[in-house]
C-alpha cells in the first residue's frame, strides 16, 4: 500500500453515535444540520462518522478523530439508558475520570419534578463529565454536553442526538464559544446556480478551468434532471466573500446562457411563475402521463395562486374528448401520445380556463404500454400561448424508469415555457 | 492512551463521498438506505463515514477501511467530472492500475446517443475499472460501479450517488452477489407494516411488548404522515424466517385493526386502486391546494390507468365554477375551503368524468391565505360514491409547513377512500 498524505489537522470531524442510525431506523439529519453550521462559521470540515452504542468503536472513533483533526463535534449517546455510552467512551479514550457536577444534577431534578416525573436514578447518570471538561448546557432537555479539551490541539463538543436540543445548544453556547476560541476561521459564502437541459458532463467541461479554483470553489452536482454548480469562498467576512463570488457568477452565467435558469431556493416552477407574475400572464396545465406532478410542481410555489389557474388530469382518453374537446378522429389518428393531441389538449384547457399560456403533457411513463413505434419515455409536450400553439415530441428513454420519466416531464414543460418567457 | 480492543473484522461499513454532504447542502438518504439494505440481508454494519471530493482522504479512508472490515459499500464520486474521484482513488489505494473496459465505454455510448448526447471525452473516464475489478452494472445511468477484492478478505462495492441507479443497481446486482458470496450470514427476513391515521408515540405504545423482542424484531419509524413498523427475523432459511413472522405480524395488525393499510411496497394510492381494480370500478379527482398531487400520487403507481381517469385541478375559483359546475352562491357564502364547496367539487369531477369514486381537496396549505376562521393547516376533504357524498374539515396545524399540508392533505383524503372501501 502507498502512503496517504496525512490529511489536515486544522479542520473540524463529526461524528453522531447511535445503533438506529446504522440500522437505517433513521436519516442522519443532524450531520446535514452541523455541517451546515460549521460551513457558516468557515470551520472546514472533512470527515463525519457514524458508529452505534458501543464502548470498544466509540473510544476507538474518537482516539481516531484526535489524531486526525482539531475539533470534534459528537451527537447522540447522552441519554439515560444504558446504551447511552458517549460521555463515559470519551472519558475513557483519555483515562480521565468522571465526575458528578452538582449543578447539573440540580437541574435535572427540576426538569424532571417540573414534567411529573420523579428524578429516577438512570438520570443521575447525564450528571457524570470527565475532570476538566466545561459544562455545555442544554436549556430545554436533561442531557447536557461538554467542551472539553483532553489533550492540546484537540477539542471535543458533545450534544444529545435530539436536534432540536442539539440545535437549541449549538447557537446558545457551541457557536459562540467557537468563534472566541478562534477555530472559527472567517466565513464561507455559498450559492447554487441551477441548470436545465445541460448534462452534467457537459456542464463541467464549460467550466472546466473553474473547477481547478481552490478560492473561490466551483463544484457540480446532479439531480433528476436538473444539474447545479455551486459556488463557494471564504473570505475574512460575508461581504468580502460575496465579492469573492459575484464575478464569478457572472463569468458562469454568461458561459452558460439560459441553460442557467436560477440560484439556491429557485425551481423551474418558481422561475417561470415570477416571469407571468411579472407580465400579469396566467397558466394552466393538461396532463396525461404526469397525472398531475406539472400542476403539483407548479402549487409547491407559496404564493402560485395569483398565476397558476389549474387545468384538467385527461389521464384517460375519454377525458381527453370529453373535458378538453380533443377531436376523436386525431386519437384514432395520432394515438394520444403525438403532437396534434397534445397540442389540442393545451388548447383545450387554455380554452376552458381562459388562461393565457397553458401547457399540456401526454406521454408513456411506463413500464407498460410502450410499442415499436411508440416506446416508453416517449413523451409530447406542448405550449399554447398568446400567438399559437407547438409540440414537439421527447424520448427519455425507457430505462429511466416511470418515476424519473414524470419528473424529466414535467421539468422540460416547464422549461419550454420559461424559454419562450425569455 | 490506552488501546481500544481491535473492532470485528467481519462486518460492512459504509463510505459516502461527495463535498456536498460535507457542507450540508444535501441529507445523507443514501446511508440510510444502504444501512437497511445491509440489516436485511443479515450484514453486521458498525460505521458510516463521509468524506468530500478530496482525492488523499478518500485513498485514507479506503485504506483504513480495509484494516477493520471485510466488505465496503461507497456511493458518490463516479460521475464524469474531474471531482468525482472514488474508482481512481482505491484503486491507488490499492497501487492498481485503471483499464478501460470497452463493453461499459460501448453501453455509455449507446445511452447517450439514445439521449440525443454525444459521448463527451470526460464521460469516457467512467468506463475506467481498476484491473481485476467485476463490473457492477448501471442499468439507467452512464456511471457504473465495480465489485472489487484488491487484497484477500476485503471486498468493496461502488455506487453513484444518484439515489435511483444506487438502488436499481443493488438489487439487480449487489444483494444477490452478497448473498451468494456467503457475506449475507444466514437469512434476514423483513416485512414493513405501513399505518395511516395513528401516531407514532401510540403505534409504539400499541406493540410495546414485542419491541422488547430479539428475534423477531419489531421498530417503528416514521415518514411524513405515516408511520411504520419493521417486522425482522433472522433464521438459517427463508422458510424458516418468514415463519418466525407470520404469528408477529398477525399479532400487530389485530392489534392495529384498519390502521393498517398494507406492507412493504404499499402506498396508500396503489392500495386503493387495487381495490377499486377488483371491484371494477373507477376514480376521478377534483384538486385545489394539492394542485394536482392527489392525481400524480395515482399515477405514480404502475397502471393505473385501468382506474383513475383523471380530473381537475380547480385551483382558481373560476375554474371550480367553470369546470366543475361548483355554484358560486356556495362559494360566496362559505368560501373555497369548505365542506359544501369540496363536496360539488367532487360531485362535478364525478359527473363529468363517469367515475364511480371521486375524491376533492381544498384547504389552505399556507404560508399566506390563512385567516382566524379559517387557518392555515384547514383541509375539506370530499367523497363522492355511488351512493351520495360526504365531507369534512382536518386542521393539519400551520406549524407543519406548506409541503407537509399538502402531503397530509393526498394520504388522507386517500385513506378515507380505503376506508369506504373496506
Amino acid at each position: 500500500m502507498i502512503q496517504p498524505s496525512r490529511p489536515e489537522t486544522a479542520a473540524a470531524e463529526i461524528l453522531c453515535v447511535g445503533t438506529e442510525l446504522l440500522l437505517g431506523n433513521i436519516v442522519n439529519s443532524n450531520a446535514r444540520w452541523l455541517a451546515e453550521q460549521l460551513a457558516s462559521l468557515g470551520i472546514p470540515h472533512h470527515r463525519q462518522e457514524v458508529v452505534g452504542d458501543h464502548r470498544a468503536r466509540l473510544i476507538c472513533a474518537v482516539q481516531s478523530a484526535s489524531r486526525r483533526c482539531r475539533l470534534l463535534i459528537t451527537t447522540g449517546g447522552l441519554g439515560p439508558t444504558p446504551d447511552d455510552l458517549t460521555t463515559e467512551a470519551i472519558a475513557a479514550a483519555f483515562e480521565a475520570p468522571l465526575e458528578e457536577r452538582a449543578e447539573v444534577w440540580a437541574d435535572i431534578q427540576t426538569k424532571m419534578t417540573r414534567r411529573g416525573r420523579p428524578p429516577s436514578p438512570e438520570v443521575r447518570r447525564q450528571a457524570l463529565l470527565p475532570v476538566g471538561a466545561t459544562l455545555l448546557p442544554n436549556p430545554t432537555g436533561t442531557a447536557p454536553g461538554m467542551i472539553w479539551t483532553p489533550v492540546p490541539g484537540f477539542t471535543v463538543l458533545t450534544f444529545p442526538g435530539v436536534p432540536s436540543e442539539m440545535k437549541a445548544m449549538w447557537s446558545a453556547t457551541a457557536a459562540p464559544w467557537l468563534q472566541q476560541a478562534g477555530l472559527a476561521q472567517g466565513v464561507f459564502a455559498s450559492r447554487i446556480l441551477r441548470f436545465w437541459g445541460v448534462a452534467e458532463s457537459t456542464l463541467a467541461l464549460r467550466v472546466e478551468d473553474l473547477l481547478a479554483g481552490a478560492n473561490p470553489t466551483v463544484a457540480p452536482y446532479a439531480g433528476a434532471g436538473d444539474v447545479s454548480l455551486r459556488l463557494t469562498a471564504a473570505a475574512a467576512d460575508q461581504q468580502a466573500a460575496e465579492a469573492l463570488l459575484d464575478p464569478l457568477e457572472a463569468e458562469v452565467r454568461a458561459r452558460l446562457g439560459q441553460s442557467c435558469f436560477g440560484g439556491d431556493d429557485d425551481s423551474l416552477a418558481s422561475v417561470v411563475l415570477a416571469k407571468l407574475r411579472l407580465r400579469g400572464q396566467s397558466l394552466a396545465v393538461a396532463e396525461s402521463c404526469t397525472g398531475g406532478g406539472l400542476g403539483a410542481a407548479l402549487a409547491a410555489v407559496p404564493g402560485a395562486s395569483d398565476v397558476f389557474l389549474g387545468g384538467v388530469i385527461a389521464y384517460a382518453n375519454a377525458v381527453k374528448q370529453q373535458l378538453l374537446a380533443v377531436p376523436a378522429e386525431l386519437l384514432r389518428e395520432h394515438g394520444a401520445v403525438s403532437d396534434p393531441v397534445a397540442r389540442a389538449m393545451a388548447e383545450g384547457v387554455q380554452r376552458l380556463t381562459g388562461s393565457t399560456w397553458a401547457l399540456a403533457v401526454s406521454g408513456i411513463a411506463g413500464p407498460g404500454g410502450g410499442s415499436p413505434d411508440k416506446p416508453v419515455g416517449l413523451v409530447h409536450l406542448a405550449l399554447a400561448g398568446p400567438h399559437g400553439s407547438s409540440s414537439e415530441g421527447v424520448q427519455f428513454g425507457a430505462s429511466r424508469g416511470r418515476s424519473w420519466i414524470q419528473t424529466l416531464s414535467i421539468g422540460e414543460a416547464l422549461n419550454r415555457l420559461r424559454l419562450a418567457l425569455d
